[in-house]
């Protein structure tokens, strides 16, 4: 039934076989790696321009350009870095692996956990910003978006569960679709500005001096600035990805990156500007997006272009989240596989995808969206902040690599990697003091607490192959040790169940008597046990002796317990004591109710005695 | 841990000899068997007065008297009952025994549920007013009455866990202070009246006519005196508890019942008169009872006799709902000794309560709690139906039961316990209907179900009993069938556990070979495995064979389920396989997340095969 229900929901199961990748070409792998760097352009802007337009009013605007050109030019900065580690790790060089190696197994461990709280950020906050875009255009679904929000990460999990691909043109046409509405908006609002400036607010405005101290000023830009660089997560997507482009793969990847950083800068950019222009600002309520605004502004209230740009946006957001169900449970496996994480985590789910690791993004961001009630201005600050840690590690490592490996231009590439993990120390440092009481607080606390998991959970693998791990050229498998059967047998209830475990008993019985061991509460109750017992022996031919042992407090398991640990004793340690237990195996769950279950708990107990091992017969019932 | 905790709260064991109940006379026994049916006082009368004043006004009361007269005529009818039912069940006769004995299994089964039903709304509706009583001295904890009613059903039930004795001074001293107070207040209310005639309403009002139609006011009229009714509730408990009196047992048990009923009469008498001579009125707003109301009146607003007598009501109605706590589970265990409860009921837990039972009551009436708001008036509707059903059954069980025996006199006790009967179910049948809508039908559906599923429960131990039941005398036991031990091994991981359950299924082993049973899902995997286990063959001159299996699918415990399907189909039916697992024992619970539990569940998967007997070898881990 169970089953029936789980192929009917995730699909058939697929072979081992199955699994192989498709190959990207520029052309597609453009808009598969690019979904979740250009789908911030729907929410980094509205960030900084919360953080400035309450202070600064219109004054804001001159700092929101400078800031975003401040942004822009560390996404530069950060693409012609990640150009560098394409070239490096052909075989994909995610921050995890390129920290591990050049940097040691602790900072390999942060940037780990700072890309896990980055996918489950991702997620969280991709899924609550696309829930804004729809609520932007249905005001009505504002009260309901936890409920949206959680539906999407909902469907989500079971594309993925469902081993969903990263087809082409399923994934990458609707990336293409958003960059063409992007440009498009760009376009026809600055035409629009130019033809009916009535509609723009006077450029005196924009001289707008802002009455606050320069210092303060200053703390806000940074705010801003980092607020802001949630628009750069997802720009080191292509260098993990290499081995899924097209051969020539390296030239290929560092093509998209190239490419990746130049739609990003065109978006943002144009958006910004006309954001600018026509002096959008971020609703108190938080009941329209300022993309919603500007498109609104652009295209006129309840148009057609209107609703297309919030459709794209929804899109686009979503499939930003997916790249994160995509990367997660491999970064998961990958780190299982090093034993870091449950060793699950390297299953393969029925439909090839790592269902664990699909089932943890799911459990992880769910919970966010829920405690953080959907809204992407409260998920936002967390977000960037262990982004630009992974950037950090991910850069130092490709530096400390070219300065060890010293091959031909190593200089000239350290130089550009020296770069890249300045500024994105520069910015972690910015963002994590800027936005720490925002969030980013949250971020630095949970980053060592997930290292210690992941070392502690190294430790207990560790401890576990020691402990169990055997060596084939060990003489110590000739020292078998075959031991003397040792069976004790409680018995309560002198029924069919009870024969039928006797008789399986006895097959294994070796030369030591079967130990019928049975509690009594009265006198009566002993002699008529042994009086049993004694007919059984007799017409059984039955190798068996009778311990009795009475209590007055109806402590049953406890009295069974304390009589194995006393027969332990008596054992060689070596040695194993076998406890026959016969089970009633009801039909249905629901009569569970009228048998007890002592006999489940007492094996349970018993199994975790070393030296015990436990035969439970099972007696069907009719 | 788990074991001191509990003995923290619930204390330590008592032995079975411990068990032995308290006799009392007369004059404790008075109190301790009346709480039940005295305490109504605290809430009958209100719940008519519901019924009657919104229609009626000032001639509610003239209506009222007439009620409350016909419901101490019934009072005095089912005392001398159950008298009889005394004389004739020395050793306790309970509605479920005497109806069983008499009327046959049906009637037994239905008084039973009826009972079920009422001990559950003593629980819920004595704490519910209870709680009233409370908020009506302080009116700011009105707002938390379902917590205040929980708190009361929490602590009853920790009692009762302890094994709280019906301790003459510890429960009769409240009972005798409650009577007297209320005794007290009627004769205070009464000499008031005459002295101060300021403070009652003009005879006058007393000759308001009811506008409407005759019709109408018989039917409210038999609506209040089915609220009424809930007055009598209890009065049964004596003829129960016969052996818990001293002897001459019965004699002292009539004794008791007739006093009874006297103490009854006149309080309820008594306050009513009074309830109708100040013309008190229930509070719209639930805030304030009547008998609160009527202590204000009497003693003065905030006055020390108001607040004693609210003391002694919430005391003598916790009292009631312990009585319930005392008698369900004993009526549970009785159950389930005739097989219409799970078996469990009859189990005392180490404080020589039955336990189960007693969880029992906690959880159906924090359930009523919690549905009905603790609120008293939703909770009394559902109350006497059940009552009254089991007095029915109870009484015509009687009559019944002197036509068939025709000893001495019995015409005359057939007379009597015939108009018992009569009584009994036309007022059952005038609350059933009157009381319908209300909550009645509630328990209208809920004694068929209930009889159900005890029906239900009979036949599924019965089956049981003819399933595993063993006759001594059967020549069958001689019919030794010791199976031969074919032992199933799966193996993935060849590692110390491994060959500690390797060393134990040699230990087991008869001639047959192991079977060593591996999936692979390579064929370098295959390889692998083969010469592995040639070579423990040869080191360790062990007799086995090897089941390599291939899937490309990973369902691996699938595969070993089918395996397992396929070495039973080539059995002997009789035969039984062994399957050996090892199970690695971890020392911390929160340990499982990182070591597959799919060994665990594959135990159960085939434990739950007839003819599997699954071996679990520990490996504990250091």
């Amino acid at each position: 039934m169970f089953e029936r229900i789980k192929t009917f929901f995730v699909g058939n199961a697929l072979k081992d076989t199955d699994l192989s990748t498709e190959k990207f070409s520029v052309k597609w792998g453009l808009p598969i790696y690019s979904s979740d760097a250009i789908s911030s352009v729907a929410y980094a802007g509205e960030e900084m321009l919360i953080v400035l337009v309450p202070a600064l009013f219109l004054g804001a605007y001159k700092y929101y350009i400078l800031c975003i050109a401040a942004i822009l030019f560390l996404l530069v900065i950060l693409a012609i870095s990640y150009s560098q580690t394409i070239d490096a790790y052909p075989n994909g060089g995610g921050a995890y692996g390129v920290a591990t190696e050049n940097l040691g197994k602790i900072p390999g461990l942060i940037a780990g956990a700072a890309l896990i709280i980055g996918y489950i950020l991702t997620v969280a906050a991709s899924s609550a910003a696309a829930t804004a875009a729809i609520y932007s255009a249905f005001p009505v679904l504002q009260p309901y978006r936890v409920f949206i929000a959680l539906g999407i990460i909902v469907l989500l999990t079971w594309g993925n569960l469902r081993g969903m691909r990263e087809s082409a043109v399923m994934f990458g046409t609707p990336t293409y679709m958003f960059i063409a509405i992007i440009v498009i908006t760009i376009l026809v609002g600055a035409v629009k500005a130019v033809v009916h400036p009535e509609m723009v607010p006077k450029a005196a405005s924009f001289n707008y001096q802002p009455t606050m101290l320069e210092g303060a000023t200053l703390f806000l830009v940074l705010r801003a600035f980092g607020a802001g660089c949630t628009a750069l997560t997802g720009v080191e997507a292509v260098s993990n990805a290499v081995p899924n482009f097209r051969d020539p793969a390296t030239k290929n990847a560092k093509k998209v990156l190239a490419l990746l950083a130049m739609v990003c800068l065109v978006c943002f950019l144009g958006l910004s500007i006309l954001t600018a222009v026509y002096h959008v600002t971020p609703d108190p309520s938080g009941g329209i997006t300022v993309i919603a605004q500007l498109a609104e502004r652009v295209y006129g209230e309840g148009s057609v272009g209107f609703y297309i740009v919030q459709v794209a946006t929804v899109v686009i957001l979503a499939l930003a989240a997916n790249t994160a169900f995509a990367g997660m449970p491999v970064l998961l496996a990958l780190m299982a596989k090093d034993g870091y994480m449950p060793r699950k985590m390297t299953n393969r789910g029925i439909r090839l995808g790592f269902s664990n690791g699909i089932e943890m993004v799911f459990l992880a961001s769910a919970l966010l969206i829920i405690i953080f009630r959907a809204d992407t201005h409260s998920l936002l600050p967390l977000y960037a902040t262990g982004v630009f840690l992974a950037f950090t590690l991910s850069q130092t490592g490709m530096l400390i690599r070219w300065i060890r490996k010293k091959n031909s231009g190593w200089k000239h590439r350290a130089v550009i990697n020296g770069i890249g993990a300045a500024m994105s120390a520069t910015t972690c440092l910015i963002i994590a003091i800027s936005r720490f009481t925002a969030g980013a607080w949250m971020v630095l606390v949970a980053i060592p607490v997930i290292v210690l998991v992941m070392e502690y959970i190294h430790q207990h693998y560790h401890g576990v192959q020691n402990d169990l791990g055997m060596d084939f050229g060990d003489e110590r498998l000739s020292d078998v040790y075959v031991p003397k059967v040792k069976i004790v047998m409680p018995i309560s209830n002198l029924n069919r169940a009870f024969l039928k475990s006797l008789h399986y008993a006895m097959s294994i019985q070796g030369d030591l008597p079967i130990e019928l061991y049975h509690v009594a509460s009265t006198e009566e109750d002993q002699e008529r046990y042994r009086e049993r017992v004694e007919t059984l022996k007799e017409i059984m031919n039955l190798n068996a002796v009778l311990v009795i042992e009475e209590t007055p407090y109806r402590n049953y398991s406890e009295m069974l317990l304390q009589h194995v640990d006393k027969c332990l004793d008596q054992l060689d340690p070596h040695e194993t004591l076998t406890v026959v237990m016969s089970q009633i195996i009801i039909r249905h769950w629901w009569q569970r109710v009228l048998h007890n279950q002592t006999s489940e708990q007492l094996k349970r107990q018993l199994e975790h005695k070393r030296n015990v091992s436990v035969v439970s017969v099972p007696y069907l019932l009719k």
